[in-house]
């Protein structure tokens, strides 16, 4: 059981390691380094950068205690075969045309160097915000009878908030550790924690690393 | 087109009222009752009651302009048979176990009797935060051709925003109607139109009814 | 465990009522009346009536051993919301304009009374062929826990087959019974039943109805 | 239009070519070699390979006239990630543990050199027979406005016929290319492409190749 707000998670306090997955949600060149996308729409990467050492801390220690580890990586096809007109003219609008940002093909794609990403971690590839649509992810997770997810990674109002979202409409039990999720927009970024508590966990649960860091420690003890 | 932020409405200023839909989102009495689920949970329906005026502006400007007026209702089958054991645990937590709150059984259920609703207008209920999940929505809008929506309706962080989210990803052109919004949390409401803009428009555009409203009477005077 | 080809089922011989489903597929006066859809295209509707009472009595068996009934019912929407240009054009062609066939408004949308409905059975009503598109079937299958589905119905060779294809594409255990399962079109019963077979079981396994009420009337024996 | 039973194609004549997809589905080495899956499961992939001079006329066709070519290929993820315990157990059944057959990792997955893939053809990976579960092929589809569907390839009972169906339920407009299509099992085979007829062309229309290379060279002449 994990302390978190606002209540535990898991709500019935069974935290089985087999059922549980620790999502690394984004954290690639296109958004941490200095000259990908991120930077390129004029945000600063600092406050994505800074939780690197948290994600990877929650990331040892569910391997530990036997979570499974997944990451995502969000980018269009190098062909841009998925790509609109819109999302073509916003592309060129932010002075993106002719480069390979955001597309699979190119170096932003890659999670940063970082993270550590092991060989038999899961890596879900998507076109949009959510992690569910358009990809096999909700088919990883059922097939292996993963329930329960933790959320980490960027950015904490977009990609981790539209993944968080459709996990709670698919009934997925979520907690979202708030110190491994980063924006570039503070406001955002805060807002998007409160959120996850209106209506009393409307959401699933909040916590903080440390609290995981714990009952991952407890886990890995007994697994170990 | 539609004056809005970061840009205007649509995107290539070709609005038709044949692809476009007005989206009117749970304003059931559940939500804007002070007896409903909304209240029992500790909100003041009052910012949800006071956008009424507003989104029948909108819904009568909407009819007269030829667009689709779709309301969406949210509650769970009257035998609970879409309900899991933590949806059962939450109910139960919030004082909900043996009402009829949140059931489409209930009365709470009902769209409030102050906002407009015409024999040939849409309605799609749903279990989830999500209008497009496990509901015909998607299909009713393709089945139109369907690609713009503008939003209304309550809560704007919940349901609306949810609703937006996906729709984007599956690449409607989405139009967020800022004052026809609300939520019975105001630092949440603010920031979930806060977000819509990030990254340059990553949820489409943001404006207020005004600007909806001058458009869709210069398009009911072509039409008319 | 129930005798079936080619493998008996479940695989692993863990037959749970609770985690079971019963699925009666499109029962409806539409189909199986001498004046509905179905006769109007031309078909026979008596192979149809032939299985009710081999339905009814897995019905029954069903309820007893404690499993979920779920009938599904097809039909557009009154007011043809969810209809495309090209459905209406098939819907002209056959002959149906101006009728309420196939409309959720009409009466050849009701489950036949031969049908034993229970106020606890669970219905799901459709658009599609499929039951999973575009409704809430897959949040209530697993919102219960139900793992495990057996097919009746009709027809055997449209929504019977395309529901069973997407159930295994989800990963649900299916098992198709034979005698239970009808079609206007002989070839096409006798071809979608060896299908399921094909590829050793590409649709998981395919019994006769004495299989399963045999071992149905051994779990509700442990039941009672 | 392409002359095809019960009714031509497209049924309103308009044929536009930036609208319309060639399907080649799974014409992969793990079906069509003499090593592979299909023929370990005991099928003489003769029928497959018969069809590929066809299919390959009908890439040309399609090209030349301006279409979108889409293969798709079907395989597990080469860590099985996405593999549930009882495909886990049908893959033992098959004597195919320890084998990279039908794992992306593995040269079966591999799209037969026969077939001339083209740079700026799509391609989609699929885990289960319909090419629209768990991927990004409607994304693709509905962001190139693709709105027209012929099917070719293999088998024509299960991935050709459960994409098929599933493309039906999200009304693309559907034609299946007779012999462009096939299966190891003649009579699957043969009732798969008497299925689309049922109910006067449930599935869509159905016509053979000669017909469909007639309309292309005639648009083709009219784009070059």
């Amino acid at each position: 059981m994990i302390k978190a707000t606002p209540f535990d998670f898991p709500y019935d306090g069974r935290l089985v390691p087999a059922n549980t997955a620790l999502l690394v949600i984004d954290l690639q060149e296109d958004f941490l380094s200095t000259s990908g996308y991120f930077a390129r729409k004029g945000y600063d990467p600092a406050p994505l950068r800074a939780i690197l050492p948290t994600v990877n801390r929650l990331i040892a220690a569910a391997r530990s205690a036997g979570l499974t580890v997944i990451h995502t990586r969000q980018g269009y096809r190098g062909d841009m075969a998925d790509m609109t007109p819109y999302e073509r003219w916003r592309r060129k609008r932010a002075g993106l045309e002719g480069t390979d940002v955001l597309l699979r093909s190119g170096p932003g794609f890659q999670i940063v160097a970082d993270i550590e990403v092991a060989p038999h971690d899961i890596i879900v590839d998507k076109t949009c915000n959510s992690a569910f649509i358009y990809t096999d992810f909700e088919l990883v997770l059922r097939a292996r009878g993963i329930t329960h997810l933790m959320f980490t990674g960027c950015t904490t109002d977009v990609c981790v908030h539209t993944t968080l979202r459709e996990a709670c409409d698919r009934n997925f039990q979520c907690l979202t550790i708030a110190d491994a999720c980063a924006s570039g927009d503070r406001q955002a970024h805060e807002a998007a924690l409160h959120m996850v508590t209106v209506e009393d966990g409307v959401f699933g649960a909040l916590t903080e690393s440390g609290a995981v860091l714990e009952a991952l420690a407890w886990l890995g003890a007994k697994v170990g």
